[in-house]
């Protein structure tokens, strides 16, 4: 269970409202990588780790830390949001910078929301569990978190490129660096875990049941030969356990497919001499 | 632009039809981490590369071939459809095959596909876009692409435990071994990416304006010190730059938050003795 | 079954088109708490009820006023697109005027729907019926319609805020009204329903298959003791079958979870030295 | 910001295991009127409360507890997973009680969350902030509140008659009583607001406003006069401004709308002898 | 506006509950083709219609019709569901008939609807708006209601195969008569507008404005020259404008593309030598 | 299986970047109706095609061919976002282009995307299959890509008169000229197979089993006889079995529906002096 304690973790104060660009700053609130995404996704993963341990508490530990950036991007939209503008075409007319707020900002933050915060992105999608996986194998789980944590730090740095507000740089600073801090952990965790079970996920299915030819091969199913000077062309793979081939022209393993018409009672597209379709059972 | 070729790319032909094994194939082919996420997403992170090279022919390659799943999985689902039954209760109460079957298969694959795949996962959602991420970074997105192969193998796995038709685990011997692959290529990529621009995604932007102090941090924020066991909690950080600490009772950086009244036209709910808000512009 | 006569229920015609006010208008045409959803949960719940009489007939009256109210609003917003312009940067950079209608209006609305309405919010989220309720359990069902009329009318208030055309203001000033009828109907039927039932939903449950110790109890989960001072911490029960115990520091009634490791052919993490896991069959 | 406790605010262990019901449970976990779904609204409240005090304090300490009954969710699915089958129709034609199992259960829970919860309902729908609304109006919002905990005790009521399980009924029992709790709470908050407001959502749009002629008016818009017996129907209204009245024929108040042809640059369909638009601006 | 009249437009009464079948049917009601679609589609395409006369009225006539259609399934999956089992699986292994139905119920039809009809589609997809369109232009949408009604016709012929209910199949042979006559009408209205027009939507759009050397040829981009035999590949194209081409090897008109480096502000994968990019403005 | 060659289909190059259009253009790319639509939609109807022979070939050609249609336009918005701004409001108050720019643009293009084409459409709604079907009938399904394909070039050319650059209006003559090719291909298969079924889907339903007396009756019921003078209100019908008929005055054909109470398992609403209702089994 969880307690919650009034102090944001760190200040979120911008100098003076921006409506426009609390609009944008939704995205890293309700987006697909956003801090609802990362605290739901760690806690479901945390929740669903058997077998206790440092890698349950690590997640615990980090989706509550999530809770707070979502209190913090909450808090900072609903200031941005102080006092925004509602008004029609004809005053916006008389006033350039009134007319670009208007224009600019998400008409449900006046509408909807009331000047606050909404679990949404920045054009308006509101956030849905497609974003988020907890698979119960953990080191699939943690190079998602590692991927959340790369593209939410990309689009906080986006985002600071895009306001000179001294109170929004200085909160984002703060997201930025524990994103940084997010980043190295799940690298950690993710080392610690490869070097125990090699890198492929799953690590528990047996070799022999893959079809080992085309385990280690670069297919070149695309017009263009640049792709054959990469690593992953040659050498020894990544797994150690074989080298790298390139297949400079591909063909098919497979025959052309041909499916048998549907019983009638499908009523698909009727079949003049259509062959014996014996039956399922 | 495209061509396509009639032969699959490996064969698709289960020994015998399987209706409610078809229902959990469509996992693979049309969910989060199915075929049409890996297609998309690559060809997406392809056309968006800025900058020719062997990336770009790399996103394009594997984008290519993934078209070729999602049809060896439409093809196989199709063949595990042959001639469904989709009678009635009572029927089904006779022969308690079909009632099993009548039970456990997709209703859609009947009344909505005419015993075609659909372009849904296992209990039928529709795909979204919402699964897939193309940045123009392409650290973050070689970091999402290893974790939809290690998601998505892991899924086909779990699937190759489900059946025991060979025809069909012939077909994912094939596409676990292909998994296999490209968690090799997307790592070495990645390892190639991660030595010119350290771990840290996006590497461009400057450190000094990270708030410094917390960006090799660890917070305890749940209870229990187990996290402190792990490589994230002391050493070097992973990115080089310097110590993991393990703070065991972090406390807050910010003040209680206190937002200010909404104005009149908003209509939230009324404050006595509101506080004088000035206007915004 | 249904007729439809050819009069609005009201007017539905602006003094001069405004493609800006047409999107945000959208809101409560489409939205979440729009007329559609309004008159969808109205139907379904009245089709639903179990038991004819008044309440049966008050959900169709009112579900089929909606309709009308969808009606109108389509109307008004095709009104309001009426001639809007579509060109691009360049002639928008020679009038400002028609740059802001350019910026602020939704695309969709010229290259989708033609400049007609959509069955969409203000922002362009389509429809959906995630946003209804009919649960076969009145009270709890009439709760939501009075919470549809109120988020409704609050909204269709703050959009009456946003405009100064006339013949706008009139239609809103219709459908405020009728929130307001509907509200007040809500209201009445949940009265009724109070009276006999009580007030928890459902009625049905016998009361000592319930956590007695918990069921009047308010747990103080947050830092502060401002909630302690509202009615709800002390004094008698609204339900009137206890007094409300207020608990300033709660802790936890369960235990630390530890779940059981999933069997091998999931293909979890794998655990060293994992205990004995006895098969579910 | 938040801080984790390990032990379960209450119990959450099954006798043993049924992932049948685990499927089914998932609805007041992800559903839409789930504990996801409480526990970010009442926070989303609470954040974009402005004016401090009890409310907000009550929303904060209401949604921290939430995230318990989530977690307790999380906790018991996972349990009632455990050791799930997999196996395929042969093996289940063997046996009937797994055929059964493997019929009924959420294909999901071991494909994609390896006998994880999920963030989804019973039927496989991912959660989406669709259901939840934080408006700025509390009144409107506690009303919802009071919704969401009448719809989901009602759901778990019904969940709880569909077990005899004494694990999953001690928990259930916990739920509910908390259910009772939280809809005493906020009808008692809810009327505290109407004392001071009056009960019709927002209280500060003036009333004269208002289209004073149907604002306490019911429209008889479908056969049968029942609705006339109800309590909307004559007497006081409730907000205690006029009488009710009850229009058994109701007509019309607007005219047959005619609309203008859209421009050429729309190509809608075109209309011979199209009367002259002139340009918008 | 509207009026509802009590009777239903036809009977909708099965023989006997069937609360699996009643998950089928819901396929119709709250499916891509459903009913809703059907409804909100023709609605509010009448609303947007720019001219009055006979298409309007045609589609208020039939928008009309089919919210009778959602009517008559909301009332036949209701009293499919009258009476529906709950229990759980110890019940279920007593009684195998109360095991298939407890398998193969949709669990929301007593979790969330209490035995009602719900806005979803046979595998509890909630309805959304994504599966409708008004555009403006009646050809194009006169398409989509033939083709609505045409898929919305083979999904009841498929049900009706699912069903021995003399009831349930009585009222599906009305509902598939009356897609009969939606499927005429439409064929008729699309025949009137053809004739005017052409068939090639937009008409209006000037023809030289088109890259005349590709309007009528047609690509193999696949393997193999089936498509060469069909009525598309030669002879007079059906606008009647060209002669059918048919080209064996297409090539590409347009280059390799070759996209400029991202600005710095976009912190995408950093290009070692990039080239130079003139700023925008 | 699939190739890629690394030339576009066509040229996919603007005179000079425009951030907004790049917004207004995703709708084809990633929309209802845009290329990933028909795209995904021909594919999946080719690879559900039960029966080889030349509509399978014409669906795989189409849909490939729709591949490098999404290809062009995700290169053609890739160039469109060159080099835009992100800057605030501050630098857009200075410069009023640049300030239309950042106001029009969609925010996602610049931290989502990182100035790359998205999977959505000129709202930013992510792609969903909700939009496609692939039914199994081929009537029925070419049905819809004849709608696909009026409803996109529709749009097509909305879009031409929302630009002035040469670039774009190059490549869009292109897409509106193959829109009417296979608009005119449709069309042309529509035809084919209406000569062998006739025109109503499925066409091997029994016409008895239908009932006959309203399978060719038109039932006017919205206000206004303006449809009666239709093609569809009187005349031989379509499909040459029957006459139109058209009933001015149309009533029902069922009764009153009466539900019959909820078990008390159920929890509904209580209903006093309720039937008994004997047990489903």
């Amino acid at each position: 269970m969880f307690y919650h304690v009034k102090h944001l973790q760190y200040h979120a104060k911008p100098e003076r409202p921006d409506p426009v660009y609390a609009k944008k700053l939704q995205e890293i609130l309700g987006g697909q990588f956003g801090e609802i995404s990362v605290a739901l996704q760690y806690l479901f993963q945390g929740w669903n780790t058997r077998g206790d341990g440092k890698y349950r508490d690590l997640l615990m530990d980090t989706g509550t830390e999530e809770l707070a950036h979502v209190e913090m991007l909450a808090t900072m939209i609903a200031r941005l949001l102080d006092g925004a503008p509602v008004g029609d075409q004809e005053a916006a007319a008389k006033n350039p910078v009134i007319g670009a707020v208007l224009g600019g900002m998400n008409p449900q933050h006046a509408i909807v929301s009331g000047l606050g915060a909404m679990p949404a992105d920045s054009v308006g999608n509101r956030w849905t569990a497609d974003y988020i996986i907890a698979s119960g194998n953990l080191l699939a789980d943690f190079r998602m978190n590692l991927t959340a944590e790369s593209q939410g730090r990309l689009q906080a740095v986006r985002l600071y490129e895009m306001t000179t507000d001294p109170g929004v740089r200085d909160m984002l600073s703060f997201l930025i660096a524990r994103d940084r801090m997010h980043q190295n952990q799940w690298y950690a965790a993710i080392c610690e875990l490869e070097e125990k079970e090699n890198i492929v996920v799953p690590s528990t299915f047996p070799t022999h049941l893959e079809k080992q030819e085309v385990a280690h091969t670069f297919f070149n199913l695309s017009e263009g030969h640049e792709s054959s000077t990469g690593r992953w062309a040659s050498g020894p793979s990544m797994d150690s356990l074989s080298e790298f081939t390139y297949v400079a022209e591909p063909g098919a393993f497979g025959r052309i497919p041909r499916l048998r018409p549907a019983p009638p009672y499908i009523h698909n597209t009727p079949i003049v001499d259509k062959p014996h379709v014996p039956p399922m059972f």
